[in-house]
C-alpha cells in the first residue's frame, strides 16, 4: 500500500470492508483443507455434513430436562393438570430431533462399510425407543441423585432449590442421559451432550462412566471421571476430584489398547473430598473417605480414610491423620 | 418388530418419528413424579410452578450490570449524555421483573404458613425497593473491586480492560448482587444469580459470603468461597482456592446445624495463591500470604506467610520456605 | 411506609411495579460515577463507547470457526461443493466486523495522542488485512492440533470427534486467532476473544503466549497458560496444568515492570500432567515428563520426569519416583 | 450552531449520536400527554399499562390456529401419533396466556366501577374456560368453510392447498375466534385479533359480526363487513365487497346511538361479486346474487339477480341484466 | 360454579390457569377431526406433515430476493467485492431448502399414486436445478419491469428507490418466481410464495398468470390477476384492477372445467387506471388504455380507449371519453 | 442426466443438495448485473450499500410510536412513573439508528456531487435534531387524530381502542413522522417509513401529502393519497378512497415535470366515503359529503354533496340523491 492514500476512495474501501484479498485466502484455505483431506485419506464420499451437531443436542438435553422434571426445568408456566400434554409433546419433538442425531452418528460410523449403511436407519429407530423407554428409570435415578444432593448439603434448603441451582445436580442429568445413549451405541451422541454439561458447570464426565443411585457432586468445578470408571451408589464428591487413569513414563511403547479398564472402581457409600486424584484401576472400598487433594494410585480397603499424607487406616481407626 | 419389515410404510414411520409408546413413556413418568411427590409430602397445593426463574434472573442480572457500568456493560451504542434515561428505564424494568421472582419465592416459602402468605407481595416491595437503594453503595465497592484488580496484576493495561475481560470482575459484581438479595431474605435468588456467575467464569462464591473492598480474583477457575466466609479488604485470591467448610470423619452423627460458622475469616490485605484450601472457622491474619497449593485447617496471625509445606512464619521471618 | 397500607392503591402500585424511588437511584448513581470518572481522570473526551464489544468478537470468533473448518464447525447444511462461497461470504462479513473491533481498540489507544488518532483507520484496516491472510497458516497449524489430540487420547474414536467434542481443540483455536491478534497490536480484541475460550471451557490461555505446533490440552478445566509462556512443539497439558509467573512476598516493592518474560518456557515433546503448578521463567527440558500436582520452581534439564514429590531425574534414569 | 465547527469535537459528537436537546423533547412530551390526560379526565388510578397487548394476541391466535389444524398449521415435525399432546399441552399454554388479556380487558372496563373491579378474575376464567369449550365446535364450522373455499373455487386442488394458502380462510379462522371472544364478553380481545387477520389479508371483519357455515371469501383484498352484519349459510364473496352501515347526509345531528343494527342481513347461498357495497340493515335474500361492483342499498328479495346497473330480478328471472 | 368461592384455592387456580377441562376438549377436537378425515377419505397413510411450509418458504423467497439483487436486498454490510461469495453461498443454501419443500409437494401429489412414490426424489431434484438455471433470466427480466417501475412513475427518483420502496416491484419479484416453480410443476410452491406476496403488498398474483417484461403495478392494493391472464411486455396497472373469470348466474351446471383459460388476454404497451374491472377471456388490444373503474368484459381493438361509461373507441380517436 | 442412476451416490447427493452448477449461475447472474450497471452508467464508486435499510428503519418507527404513546404502544411492563426513563433512552437510541439512516440517504445523493459529500454528516445531524425537535408538535396533531376517530366511529368504545386497534391510526402516525422527514429533505427515509405502514395497513400515503389535525381513515385498505394532496383539518375518509393525479391518454409527450401540483386540495370538515375516487388539482370545498363510489375530476364548492351519479348539490340544498 503506498504511503500516499487518495483519502477518498480510501474512506469508500475502509467503509465498505473493501478488498480483503478474499479470492487469495479461500484459495489458501482449500489447498490446507485438500492436504489434510489428503493426508487423512478423505476422498469424499458425501458431500454433506455427516456428523451429529452440537447446537441440536443442546437443545434435545434441554428439552429431555423438562420432560424429566416439567415443574422445576420445563417452562414457568406450565401447571400440574397439563404435564402430562407438555411431556408427550416434548417429548415427541426431542425424540424426532435425537432419530436423525442417531442416524447421523450410524451413517458416519458406517461410511466405510460395505453395504453403504443399509440397515442404518432401522438401528437408529431402534435406539431411539429404547432410549425412550428407560427415561422413567433415568427420572428414578436422579430422584435418588437428587435427594442425596439435599442430604448431602448443610446448605441447602429444600429438593427445589437443589434441583434448580446445584450445578452437580445438572451435570448428573446430562451425564445419565448420555451414559443410556452411549450405551445404547451412540457414544458421539452420548459425547456431545457431556461436553455440553462439561461447558456449563466445569464437571468433566465421561459418558461412558457407570454411576450408581444417590450421586452427588458439590461445587464441581475441575472434577474429571473417565470412560471406565465405575461408581456405587451413595457416593459424595467434591469439587476438583480426578477419576483418572495411569499415565506412563515416556519413552514406553504407545500402542495403548482402547476400552481396557483404566479408570477407579469407587464403591457404595465413599466420599472423596475436594482435589483428590484417584489414579487407575484401583479399586476404593466401600464406605471410604478419601480426604481433600489425596493423591492415591493404589486400592483401599472397605472403610479407609486416607488424607493427604497418604497413610492408609484400616477399619476401625478411623481418626484424620494431617499431613 | 417383525425381521420383515415393509419398506414403505417404515420409511414414512422412520420420517414421521412414528410411534414412539409415547403414551406408555408419559404414564411410567406420571407414576415416578407421583412416587417422588408423595414420598416428598407433597401434596398439591399450587398448581403453577412457585420456583424463581434462571433465566429471567439472567436476564435481570445482566440489566443491572448495564445500569451499574452503563458505558461498558450497557448497549453499545449508549453514549454518556443519555446515560441516565438508559438507567432509569433498564433499572425500571429489571426492578419489575427482580419484584416477580422475590414473590415467587416468598410464595414458595409461605406454601406452609398458616395465613397462605398473606402479606408476601408487601414485603417482596420493600425487598426490592431496600435492594434498589443499595445500588449506588453496590457500585462505589465494585469500583474498589476494579480498581484492585487493575493495580494487582501487572498485565492490566487499563481499568477498562480489567471490567470487560475479567472474569473475577464478572464475578464479584454478580456476588455483590446475590449478596445483597441473600441479606435481605431472598437468598435463592441470590442463589440462583451466584449460579448463572458460577457457569460462566467457574468461581462459585456461595451469596452469603460477606467481601469487603477492593477484592480481586485472578484466573478464577475453580475458585470456591462457602456461605459463612467473611473476608476482609483489599484480598487478593488466585485460581482454585478453596474457602471451605472442615468435614468429618465418616461415623459421626450426620445432624449438622445448619447456619454455624464453618468458614475462613480472612482478614484484610491477605494474599492467597493458586489452590490453596483453606478449611473450617479459621482465621488468616492481616497481611498474610497463603502459597499456592496450601492446605490449611488452623489459624494463622498476621503477617503469617504460609507455603506449601504448611510451616508457619511468624511476622518478621518473611523469608519464604519451599516443601 | 404506614403500618397502614391501603389495599386498593396498594395493588394497583404492586402490580405496577410502582414507585421504585428512581430518580434518586440514578440520581446517586452518576454521582458514584462522576467520583469514579474523576478520581480516573476521565474527563470526557469521546462520549460514546469507544471499547470493543463481546458480543461482537464472540460472533467472529464462531464465524472464523466455521472458516477455518467448515465442514465440521459452519453450517450444518453446508455441503462440500459450496464450500468456498460459504467461506468467502462468511470470512468477508466476519472481517468488516472485526474491523469495526480493531478500530474501537486502535481509536481508545489513542485518546490521549497528539494527533487525535489520524491514521488509525489506515492501520486498522492493515492488521485486519494482515489477519486475514494468515489464516490458511493458522488452519494448518490447528490441523497438527486435532491430529494431536487424536493421538494423544486412547478414547478419542475419530479426528472429528476430536473437533467437535474436545474443550481442548475449542481453546486452541480461540487462542491460535487471539494470539495472531495480539501480535498484530490489537491485544484487547486478543484478550476478549481468549475470554470468551475460557467461560466456555475453562482454560485460560493469555493471547500472548506461544504455543507450537501438534499442542494438546486434555480436559482442560482450570489450566492457565500465562502472557509470557513459551511453549514448543509436540506438548501436552492435562486440566488444572498452571504455567504461571513467580509471586513475590508481600512488603516488596510492588512495582513490577511490565512485559518481563516471567513465565514458563517449556520445550517440545513435554508432558505435564493434571494439576501441575510451573511457575516462573524456568526451562522445562524437551521430552520432558511433569507429573500430577507437581509444584516446580525451577528449571529441568531435557528428559527429565518429575513427580509429586519434587524429585528430578536427569535423562538416563527415567524411572518414575512416587512421593 | 456555530458556523465554525471544531472538527474533532464535531466528528465525535456525530459518531457518538450527540447532544439532541433530549431533556427539553422529553419534557415537551410528557406536557403534551399531561395535557390529554387532563382534556380525557385521565386522572391517574393504575400506573401500569390496563390494555391487552397486540402481540400477546396475535401468538394466541396463531396457537389456536394450531390446536384447531394441528397436521396443516402446527408445527412441521408434527406427526399424527402426537397430535393429542401437542393439542393439550399448546392450548393450555394459549388458554393461561388469553386468561391475561382477559382480565386486562375486564379491570379496563371496571376501573369507574364502584367495587374496583372486585369479581373481575372470576369472570375472566369463565369467559375462558366457555371459549374453551367452544373450540371443538368452531372448528366443525371451520371444516365447512375450508369445504366451501374448496368446492367455491375451481382452481383449488385440495381441500389442504385451501387452509393453507387462501387468505379468506386465514380470515374466516381469525373471526370464529375473535366473534367467539365478542361474544363472551371480551370485544377487545375479539377486535385485536381480527384486526390482526385484517393486517395479513386486507380482509376487515368486525368481530361482531354474525357468520353461518360453509362461509368463503376468494382474494379478498378491500373486504369490509360491519358489526351488526348477519350472514346465513353458505354465503360467498371476492374482493373489495363492502357490507357496510348507510352513512348520514352532514348536518343531521351526530348522536347516533351505538349497538344498533345498521348492518346487511345476507341470506343462505348468496353470492356477491367483487366490489360490490351493500349498506344498510337491508336483506339480501335467499339464494341471490349481488353483481360486481353493485351498489345496493335496499333489501332484495329471495333469487334476486342484481347487476351494475342497480335493475333487480326477481326470482324466476334469472337472465344476467348488463349496466 | 358455586357463589360461595373458596378464595385461596381460587387464587391458586386462578393465577395457575388450573383445570380448563383439557381432556374434555382434547378429546372433542380429536373427534372433529376424525369426522373430517372420515368425510375426506383420509385414511392415514403418512404420519408427518406432509405439505411445504409457509415460512420455509418466505425465507427461501427472501434469500432469493437477496440472490438476485445482492447490493440492494442482500444484507446491508454487503459490499461488491465479495458479491459472489454471497451469492454462492445463499443460493445453494436456499436450494437445499427449496429441494426439501418441492419434495413435500411431489410427495403430496403422489401419495395415491401407484408406486408410492418412487423417482420423486429424482423429480424433485431435477425441478431445484431447472430452476436454479433460470436465474439470470429471471433477474434480466427483472430488470425491466424495475426500468419500467422508474420510467412509469414521475415521483421515482431512482432505480433503487423504486426496488427498495415500490410494493408492486416486490410483487413481480414474487411472481416470476413463483411462477417459474408453478411452470417446473410445483403450483403449490408457488401458491405459497405469492400468497407471502400478497400479504405483504397486497396484490394477488396467482403464479399461474403469464406476465411479459417491463411490468409495473403502481400503489398496487387490491390488484388481483387470474390463473390464465396473460400479459404482454410494458404493460402498466394501478391499484384495485381485477383481471378476472367471468362468473356464471346461478342455477347453471356448477361442474367447471379446470384450466380452461378464463381471464383476459392483455397485449404490449396496455395502461389499465385504477379499479377497473376486466372478466372472462377478452383480449384487450395493443396500445388500449383502460380507464379507472371501467368494466369491462368484452375484447377490445389495439389502440382503444375506454373509459367510465363503457365508451369504446377505436384508434384514431384517442380523445377520453367521460361518463 | 443419464436414465441410468447410481442408487447410492445419487442418494448422497439428493440429500446434500448436492452440484446446482452453482459456479455457472453465479456467474451467469454477475454478467446481468455488469450489463445493468454499465447500462445504468454504474460505475462503481462507492462499493458498499448507500441506501437506507428497510428493517432499520421499521425499527425506527416502531420505537417512535412507543415514545409518542409510552403507554399503549411502549412495552406493555411500562409503567407511569418511569416513563420519562423510557422515553429518553428509547429516543436517543432511535436518533441514533435514524441519524445513520439519514446520512445513508444523503450520501447517496451526494455520489455524483463535486465535493464528494462534504458536509452531508453536517447536515444529517441537522435533519435528525430538527426531527426530534418536532416530535411534541406531532404528538399534539396525532392527539386530534385519535380523537376524530373516536368521535367519528360509533362502534369506538374508548380513546384506548382506537388507537391500539385503528389501522387508520397507524397509519396516521407513520405518516407523521415520515412527512416530517420527507419535509426536512430526506423523502427516501420518508418513503421507506410510509411503505412499511402501507404493508401493514393496506392503506398507502405520500410521505410528501399534506394533512390537517383530526385526520381519519375507517377501515383504510386501497387508500391512496398522492404526493401533492394537500388535506385540511377534521377531514374522514373510508377504505379504497383515492386522492390521485390525472392520468394523460397514450399518444401525449410523456415528459411529466416532476413536482408540479397534480393531486387533490381537500379543505376542512369534507368527507370522502368509501371508493370514491378523486383525480387531479382540483378543489373539494369545506364540508363538503363525496359519496361512496363517486368518481370526480372537477372541483365541488364548499358544502357540496356529491353522490355516485356524479351529480353536484351546491350548500342549500343537502339531500342526497341517488344515482
Amino acid at each position: 500500500m503506498n504511503a500516499k492514500v487518495d483519502g477518498r476512495k480510501w474512506k469508500a474501501e475502509t467503509e465498505a470492508g473493501g478488498p480483503w484479498q478474499l479470492d487469495r485466502i479461500v484459495s489458501e484455505l482449500r489447498a490446507v483443507r485438500a492436504q489434510w483431506r489428503g493426508a487423512q485419506q478423505r476422498t469424499r464420499e458425501f458431500g454433506a455434513r455427516e456428523f451429529p451437531s452440537r447446537d441440536a443436542l443442546r437443545e434435545i438435553a434441554e428439552a429431555l430436562c423438562g420432560v424429566l422434571f416439567p415443574m422445576r426445568l420445563g417452562p414457568s408456566d406450565l401447571h400440574q393438570e397439563s404435564e402430562d400434554f407438555y411431556i408427550g409433546h416434548t417429548l415427541d419433538a426431542a425424540l424426532v430431533s435425537l432419530l436423525q442425531q442417531v442416524r447421523l452418528e450410524l451413517h458416519y460410523n458406517a461410511r466405510h462399510a460395505a453395504d453403504g449403511g443399509d440397515g442404518v436407519d432401522v438401528r437408529a429407530r431402534r435406539i431411539v425407543e429404547a432410549f425412550a423407554l428407560s427415561l422413567p428409570t433415568l427420572r428414578r435415578l436422579l430422584d435418588s441423585d437428587v435427594l442425596a444432593a439435599y442430604q448431602g448439603d448443610p446448605a441447602a434448603r429444600s429438593v427445589d432449590e437443589v434441583l434448580l441451582c446445584y450445578p452437580g445436580v445438572l451435570a448428573i442429568i446430562h451425564h445419565r442421559l448420555a451414559h443410556q445413549l452411549h450405551s445404547l451405541g451412540v457414544p458421539l451422541v452420548g459425547r456431545i451432550i457431556a461436553e455440553a454439561a462439561h461447558s456449563l458447570t466445569g464437571i468433566d464426565i465421561h459418558p461412558g462412566a457407570q454411576i450408581g443411585a444417590g450421586f452427588f457432586i458439590d461445587h464441581g468445578t475441575g472434577v474429571v471421571i473417565g470412560e471406565t470408571a465405575v461408581i456405587g451408589e451413595r457416593v459424595r464428591l467434591y469439587q476438583a476430584v480426578t477419576l483418572g487413569a495411569k499415565r506412563f513414563p515416556a519413552g514406553e511403547d504407545g500402542g495403548l489398547q482402547k476400552g481396557l479398564p483404566r479408570h477407579p472402581l469407587v464403591e457404595d457409600d465413599v466420599v472423596i473430598y475436594a482435589g483428590a486424584t484417584i489414579l487407575g484401576r484401583v479399586t476404593i472400598g466401600r464406605g471410604s473417605t478419601i480426604g481433600g487433594n489425596v493423591w492415591l494410585t493404589r486400592s483401599v480397603p472397605p472403610g479407609s480414610h486416607v488424607t493427604q499424607a497418604g497413610s492408609l487406616h484400616e477399619q476401625g481407626s478411623p481418626e484424620e491423620v494431617r499431613i
